[in-house]
Parts: structure tokens; sequence; C-alpha cells
């Protein structure tokens, strides 16, 4: 069976500002509601998940992610509308240079085993 | 400093049949005439590109890598056609996802501190 994979990684310095990590913890969040609940469906340590989100923070003009207090729900976390929009942007970028590729590596798969 | 990293491999089956690192390799290959020079171009052991190499090997249909023994020059390691078709057929998929990305990745870069 053949697959592709790809993986699309902005730097922001040292730091990496959005990759395939990244947008799976901006979309756990968004469907967990919480930085914890987001590390459990994705197995990965609070510690860990809080560490992306700082960096993702400091790269981006404005945070991805906001937490609020209190409220009448008992607050919760949740993506900011930039949080959202490069969660959106990202996945995009990931499907067209996916497409790119998918419609000009003919020439490679027909080199391999079948 | 904004850079973007891309990361494109093609698997097939358990193995990857290409991707940065081979194709890394093969480059090297063609560079020094011999696996071992290769391996130590990449600084990598010269058990582990012998080991990528025969990976190569088994994914495509003809040998992308090929060794002559003795000859005139002493024999030597080269890259066979299909060697040479496979590096440069990647490393076009390479060229061409990443203009696809530059130019639809403004959104998300305007996005980012500067």
């Amino acid at each position: 069976m053949k697959t592709l994979d790809l993986k699309i990684r902005l730097r922001c310095g040292d730091d990496i500002a959005i990759g395939p990590g990244k947008a799976d913890l901006l979309a756990a969040i968004q469907e967990a509601g919480s930085i914890s609940g987001a590390a459990r469906l994705l197995g990965m340590s609070y510690r860990r998940a809080w560490l992306l989100v700082e960096t993702m923070n400091r790269c981006f003009r404005e945070p991805l992610v906001s937490t609020s207090a209190g409220g009448r729900h008992g607050g919760g976390t949740q993506l900011t509308a930039t949080g959202e929009q490069v969660l959106k942007s990202y996945r995009d970028l990931c499907v067209r240079a996916l497409a790119e590729i998918e419609s000009h590596m003919g020439e490679i798969t027909a080199l391999l085993v079948t």
C-alpha cells in the first residue's frame, strides 16, 4: 500500500509556531474545551500540552488559546478567533500541498513495486 | 526569522520508500561514489546507510543504487537510471509543494509576531 506523508512546519526563530502536532492540539482543545481534556484525547501529558500552547501563544501576535475563569458555565478554555483562523489556514495549506503533490507524483509512484 | 519546513515521505507498506533522509543519501552516493563515503558525508554509520539503500532497492521495481566490483577504476557504487529519476522526481515534488505552500501562506504568516 502506498501512502503519502506530508509534514509542514512553520518555524518562528527556534520555535515551531505551527505544525502537525500543534494543529492536532488546537483541534483537540476545540473539541475538549480544556487543555487537560485535549491532552487526554491526544495521550500527552498536561505539561507538554501546556508548553505547546505557550509556544503558540508566543509565536503569534495574538493568543491562539484563551482561558476564561468562572462565569455561568464555570469558565473553560477555547480557541480565540486567531486560533481558529490559524488552524483553518494551516489545514488549508496542507490540503493544497497534498493536492499539488498528488497531481504530480505519478512519475515516482509508477516506479514503486506494486 | 520565519522559515518553512516541509517533509514529504512516500510510504510503501511499512517502509518509507523515499523521504528527506533517503533523498540526501542518494545525492551523497552520487557525490561520493560509495556507500561508505556517502555515510561519512552525512555523518551516519555505514550500516545505517546500507539499510536505507536496501529499503529503497526493495521498494522500487528496480534498484536505485548499484555496485560494480572490479573494472578499470576498481568498481564503485552509483545511482542507476531509476535512482537518478527517483531523486529528481522527489526533488521536483518538494519544489512544487514548497511553491504551492509559499504562495498561499500569507494569511498565516501575517498572524505571526514580526
